[in-house]
Formats: C-alpha cells, sequence, structure tokens
C-alpha cells in the first residue's frame, strides 16, 4: 500500500489479463465510488517484453519476472492469470507464502494443487479468490460461498464449458457434424487451436471440481470425477433427442446423496429435457443450476468465457481482496471445512438412459435384446426406431432405441456386457443418460 | 457478543421470520463449519405473544416489545422481518442509531424510506443488508454490489413478482381469465388475501427501485418509477402474443441511457420474445436479466417468494452482517456514491409495440387507422387479425392487430390520440410494449 492507495500486481498479460487491466484503467472512477477504495496497478508480469500487445501500457510497468511482484513489499495484491499449471502453480504459492493474497482465474491450478494451496492459504490465512475459474462472468463462486451459505447444496447441475456447449448448439441448430461445428467453432474463436479439454469433457470437469469444493467443503482431486467429453456424440442421436423431447448438452452433475455419504461427480453428455430451463442454454452460453435445501432450486446464466466476462468476475475478486486486505486477517476466502468425500461408485449412480442399437436382423434381435433387459430387470419405458437411416458416408443403418427406467449403471452394464458376450450384438449401443432433475 | 458468541435479535416470527429461525438452528453446523463463526439467537419479537405458532421456540426467548432488542447491549445483529412499512422503519432507524447493523428483507421499506435510511447508515457507519428484498432467495443483490462490481449496468430486465407470474402463467397454460386464475392462486398460497400490490405492480416496482439504486447509486422515490399491473390482461392477448411468439410477462425495465444521462424506470406486462429465456419462466419463479458493459448478458433465476428461498437471503445477509460486525468499521453494505438520477420521461422511451384495436366497420377503419400511423411515421412490421373473435361473455369481436417498430412513446400517443379525437375509433387499442433485449 501506498498512502491510501491499494498497490496491484497483475501477472499475465493475454486475452484476460488485458481485459482486467483495460477494466481496471477504464471503470475505474465507477469502481473507486462504489468500492470506496482507491487503486492503482504496481507492476505487470509477461512471458515475452518484446511481444506487441493491443493494450496500450507503460513500458515501466513491465517485468518478465513475476518474482519482482510477489517480492515487492509494496505491492498488495497478487493477479494470477499466466494460464498453465506448474508455473502458476509456483507463482500463487509464493505469493500467499509471501502474505499477499491472490486472485486466480486457472481452474486447472485449483483442480490439480487445490488441496495443497487452500491448505496454505489457511496456514497462512491468506485468501486465495477464484471466482473466474468457473463460469466465466458469472458470479457462481460468491453465490455459493456467501449467498446461499445456510445451505446445504443437494445437487448442481450445469453446462460449464462454452466451446462444447457452442458445437453442441451448431450440431442442433444447423444439422452439422461434431468435425465441422468444431473447425467451425476455431475458425469463429470460440474453440482453440487445440481444443482438447473443451471436447474431452476435462474443461468442465476441472470447473466442476471447483463447485464441488465449494458445496462441500474440501478440495477434490481430478480421479474423483468421472468423465466423458463430446468426442462420440453423432448427429442421429441429436435428432433422436430433439424428437424425443430432449437436448443433449455436456452436463456437470454434482449430486450429494445423504444415505450414503457420498457425492456423485460426473461430466457426460446427457439428455436434458426441453422445457428444463438449461436446455436453452444455446452457443457459448454457461449456466449453473444450484439446488439446496433451504433456497430451492436457482440458475446462473452468462457469459461463461471470453476476454471481458472473465475480466468482470477477476475484478469483482480484486475488490473483495482489496476491501478484505486492508482488515487484520480478516478474509471471507475458502476455508476448507470438510475432512473428507465419499465418491459414489459409477455403477451406483442411478438415471433413465437413451438406449440407441444399430441392429441387422430386426425381428430376432429386438426379441433378444428385449429379453435380456427383462433378465436383469432393467425396464423399459418406451421404444423408438430408425430403421434403413443413412448416414454420412452413405451407409444404411437400423437404429433401435430403448428408453430405460432409471435404474443402477451398473445392472444397464450387465445387460450390454451379457448382450455382447453372447454375440446378440456385435458392437456395444450408444448410451446416454437422462437427467430429470426431480431429486 | 457474549465470548466469542455473536447474538442476534430476530424481530418478527411470521412466514419468512419462522423460517429464518428454523433454518439458523437445523442448519447451524454447516453454517458455523462455513462462516467460521458461532453464533446464538438471543432475542425474538413477535406482535402477540399469546398466538400459537408452528415454530419450536423457548417461550423466554419472546418479547412483544422490538426495543428490547434494540437495547440489548449484547444483541449484535438485528434481523427485521416484522413487514409493513412505518413500524418496521421506526424499528431499522433505532438499530441503525444504536450501532447494531440490520438485515432486513421488506422492500417497501426501503422503497419509501431509504434515502433517509441509508444516509443514517452511512452517518452511522452501520450496514444494512437486503439481499432479501428483491427475488427471494435469488442472490441478485450481493451480485450486483459485490461480484458484477465493475460493469457499468446496462439494462436490468426482470420477472420479480412470483403472483402475478403464476396468474400469467396459468392463464397462458390453462387459457383461464385473470380473475379465476387469481382466485386459483390464492386457493395454492400463491397470491395473499389481498394482492394489490402483486396485481398492480408495485411490488414489482419496489423491488425494480432497489435493484436501480445498487446499479445506479442512489436510492429512487416511488414517483420516478412507471407501473402497470396486470389487471387489464386478457386472455385475447396472451393467445395473439403466443401465435406471434412471445409470451406477456410482468417486466420490470431498468435502462441506463448513456447519451441522456438519464434511467428509464417502467414495470409492465410486455411481450417478451418465446426463445428468451425470461420467456421460459413460468409459475412462482423469479428470473432477472443484467446487462454489464464487462460481464454481458447474465440472468439469474429462482424461487422469488416463500418461507425458505427469502429465509435464504436473510441468512446470507446475517452471515455477512456477523463477519463483518467483528471488524471496526468495515462493512460491505450499500453506501450511495451518485448524487441524483434523472428519470427519462415514458414519451421519450422506445421499444417496438403491439397495439390490438376492437374494431367495427372492418374495410373503411383499417385504412383509416394504418393512414394515421403513417401521418405519424410510425411504422408497422406487421398486422394480424382476429375476426369475428367470440369473448367468454359470448360478445363477438373483430381484433385488429398493428406490430409497431420501434418508435417513441409518444409518438404512438398522438396517433392513438388523433384516432380516437377523430372518432376514428370509439375506443383506445390494447397496448403492450414488445421487449427486444438487442440493446
Amino acid at each position: 500500500m501506498i498512502g491510501e492507495t491499494l498497490q496491484l500486481g497483475l501477472a499475465g498479460l493475454g486475452t484476460v489479463g488485458s481485459g482486467v487491466y483495460e477494466t481496471l484503467c477504464r471503470n475505474r472512477e465507477l469502481l473507486e465510488a462504489r468500492a470506496q477504495i482507491s487503486y492503482a496497478i504496481r507492476k505487470v508480469a509477461v512471458g515475452n517484453l518484446a511481444r506487441k500487445r493491443d493494450v496500450q501500457i507503460a513500458p515501466e510497468l513491465l517485468t518478465d519476472n513475476w518474482h519482482e511482484l510477489v517480492d515487492d513489499p509494496d505491492i498488495d495484491i497478487i493477479i494470477e492469470l499466466i494460464g498453465g499449471t506448474d508455473e502458476a502453480y509456483r507463482l500463487v504459492k509464493a505469493a500467499l507464502m509471501a502474505g499477499k493474497p491472490v486472485v486466480t482465474g486457472n481452474k486447472a491450478v485449483l483442480a490439480v494443487y487445490g488441496s495443497e494451496l487452500f491448505k496454505l492459504s489457511a496456514e497462512m490465512n491468506v485468501p486465495l479468490y477464484f471466482e473466474a475459474s468457473c463460469g466465466g462472468g458469472i458470479p457462481i463462486i460468491q453465490s455459493l460461498q456467501n449467498s446461499l451459505i445456510c445451505n446445504k447444496v443437494q445437487s448442481i447441475a450445469g453446462i460449464i464449458n462454452g466451446t462444447s456447449n457452442y458445437i453442441l448448439t451448431s450440431m442442433k441448430e444447423q444439422g452439422l457434424p461434431l468435425s465441422e461445428a468444431l473447425s467451425n467453432a476455431q475458425k469463429l474463436g470460440f474453440a482453440e487451436a487445440d481444443p482438447s479439454f473443451d471436447i474431452n469433457g476435462w474443461d468442465a470437469a476441472h470447473k466442476a471440481l471447483i463447485l464441488a469444493m465449494l458445496a462441500y467443503g474440501t478440495p477434490l482431486s481430478p480421479d474423483k470425477i468421472h468423465v466423458h467429453g463430446i468426442e462420440k456424440v453423432e448427429s442421429v442421436d441429436i435428432s433422436m433427442a430433439e424428437k424425443l423431447g430432449y437436448t443433449i448438452k455436456l452436463l456437470v452433475v454434482i449430486k450429494h446423496h445423504e444415505a450414503d455419504k457420498a457425492l456423485e461427480l460426473r461430466v457426460q453428455p446427457s439428455f436434458v429435457p426441453q422445457q428444463h430451463l438449461l436446455a436453452s442454454v444455446n452457443g457459448v452460453f454457461n449456466a449453473i443450476a444450484v439446488k439446496g435445501d433451504i433456497v430451492g432450486e436457482t440458475i446462473f446464466y452468462g457469459r461463461g468465457a471470453g476476454k471481458n466476462p472473465t475480466s468482470s468476475a477477476v475484478i469483482g475478486d480484486v475488490v473483495l481482496a482489496m476491501r478484505e486486505c486492508r482488515l487484520n486477517g480478516y478474509h471471507t476466502g475458502f476455508l476448507p471445512y470438510t475432512k473428507e468425500l465419499a465418491v459414489l461408485p459409477m455403477g451406483e449412480t442411478v438415471t433413465p438412459y437413451y438406449v440407441r442399437f444399430d441392429i441387422h436382423d430386426r425381428p430376432g434381435m429386438i426379441a433378444a435384446i428385449a429379453s435380456m433387459f427383462a433378465k436383469y430387470d432393467v425396464s423399459i419405458s418406451a421404444t423408438s426406431s430408425n430403421f434403413g437411416y443413412v448416414d454420412e458416408d452413405g451407409v444404411q443403418h437400423n437404429h433401435l432405441v430403448f428408453m430405460v427406467h432409471a435404474c443402477k449403471w451398473v445392472r444397464l452394464k450387465y445387460v450390454l456386457r451379457e448382450l455382447r458376450e453372447n454375440h446378440v450384438i456385435d458392437r456395444l449401443p450408444v448410451v446416454f443418460r437422462i437427467e430429470t432433475f426431480n431429486d
């Protein structure tokens, strides 16, 4: 602090970093009036000093060594936006050790190193804020931490990866195959050159781990979550879903099973009933439905990524950090309050399912498949078929869809495995969970 | 404070008061762990000590004199849930004067006495928290105040009265007239015996004033807002809207006109495009769309009223108050930061419109009406008609609908007035604004 002016150290001047810098300059008057605080950006750490930038910034503010931020006794708060995992981890750790509150938007660091960092944060009594790590501009983190604090969180279901939602939306609306929808998204800047983490579900999974941590009180390691991406979503299932009254969304599901004292924790492309608001969340938008024992259902919707929306979240945290760092030892940063959390094995999780077989010999096979379902007492709620369907490569298929009543996943797995082992079917069917949002 | 335990004084043990009491007892362990705080409910003020109550409460906690709460030096925080206006105002004022932070859910008090109370709050440096005054369990207040703090709020549009939304939803879904939908709502407990403020729009207007205050920095008096309720919404317009791709919602609209340095501030039943998420907010649910210059569009959805959802919001504030009252003089309560706000005259506000005439002599009248629109350069985007429509009383009507391109309300008013004065029409048409959510 210099006089009454809080000093910020910004590490990272990429997309979000520039957005934060610009907004802290442009909306300064409003921010200082609302927060009753004054601030200055004292130093900005970048990877490469020589790089040309869109953002107007005095060269003397720049350094290519983030240690200069952490070591500067005048800097009160560190904003970590360098991205990546290991280097960002070292930076956050060094800042906390130096007693400087940290604002980060880095979900990967929290997913991988969260356990250690929050322990350090508690030991040092120095807060780590991370609103921007999940849901872009949507204030889901502060809402879970503060506004909804009296609620036992029963479940969280959300669309928290904008790229995959953009792809699924254009597959649905324009009838495109995944590959084409992806390359469009890349052209429009809604998908990165390497979109692996968006497509394979791990970006959403990292964010889900953060939400689960907040809702249930302790960091969870990435091996606890079951993750399927959208890689294998086919146009045929998108249109079948629509006909059946559903929309396919890459859904994060976190559910607390009170009787089992365990969490259900998964990311999967899932059927969402069209009348549920989440089914209408299109394009790059995100939405998170939180069910609490007191508040009932709430939904938070907004832009889940991008320079400005993410900057809005970062600056919300920066203001919190600025307010709280003037108080001796007081902060509202997350502190773990639960020792351990059990995770429900996937086999034990219960939903209805959509099961699509691609069959050859129709009459005999339908009977054989249906009998196997009956054998394991897995109950079929409806069937639908699309015989003679011709795919994009001109190959003909006979699609047979079974809508399956809610049952444990392990039971459906038995049915499918035995069908396969008995050579009733020669490949496993396509399966989607159906989310009912009823419990 | 007694030891490390914060002492709460609860005034009011009606629906919400009981909910707050019960949740503070039931979820105590979770709350104390998350907030790292311990609390006790020291005294509860009620209107009538003899009244039988559903809630289990030790009789020695009760008093019928709220001054005992305010005067008790051990009580740290006052929770005002007595309802009404004048008595609640005296209580809040006395508590602030006594240096005790206040948590309230009373939108009427804030709408009428907000200006004075926030001035007092600033002078005494004692915060007044009011998350529960708008949107029930939806954390819209803390989000506007904290998470979205760096945003110039461009607009807020919301459905913030559950009763009227329940009525409009059942008029649409069950084809009921307003009177019947209202009496159903009363039977189900979704409307009070005297539903005037829900129906005439003033409940929504009081909440809108609170949202505008937060977004623009100063309390606004109720005479600044233009209010129309749902009293005159007819089934015919509900079904016409549906055919045209819209849903009628009682919408609060707050818009900042940067060029005019003025706010647009109104509550009206309005046409909402079916593809907008607000159109899918049904029953007693509320939703608030906030557009900020940095965050873009966000939407907050949840239960806008009721014992538990409102309790969730109250307790979110109570925790904030408990955390902050241990700090000398620090709080995040609202402090006015703007001197004055101009309000745009209604005539200057611009939207497209739906205008439904009930006409007699068809060919001549259509021409005469259309010419008058042309005379004032008010442009028609589409027409639609429903000739020979028979209403609930068996009376036949010829409905002629003009969809009007966006123009200043004053210009459309000229058209309609001159049509009337020239006896082209013998009564004014039904007019609804169409919200486009484009700006």
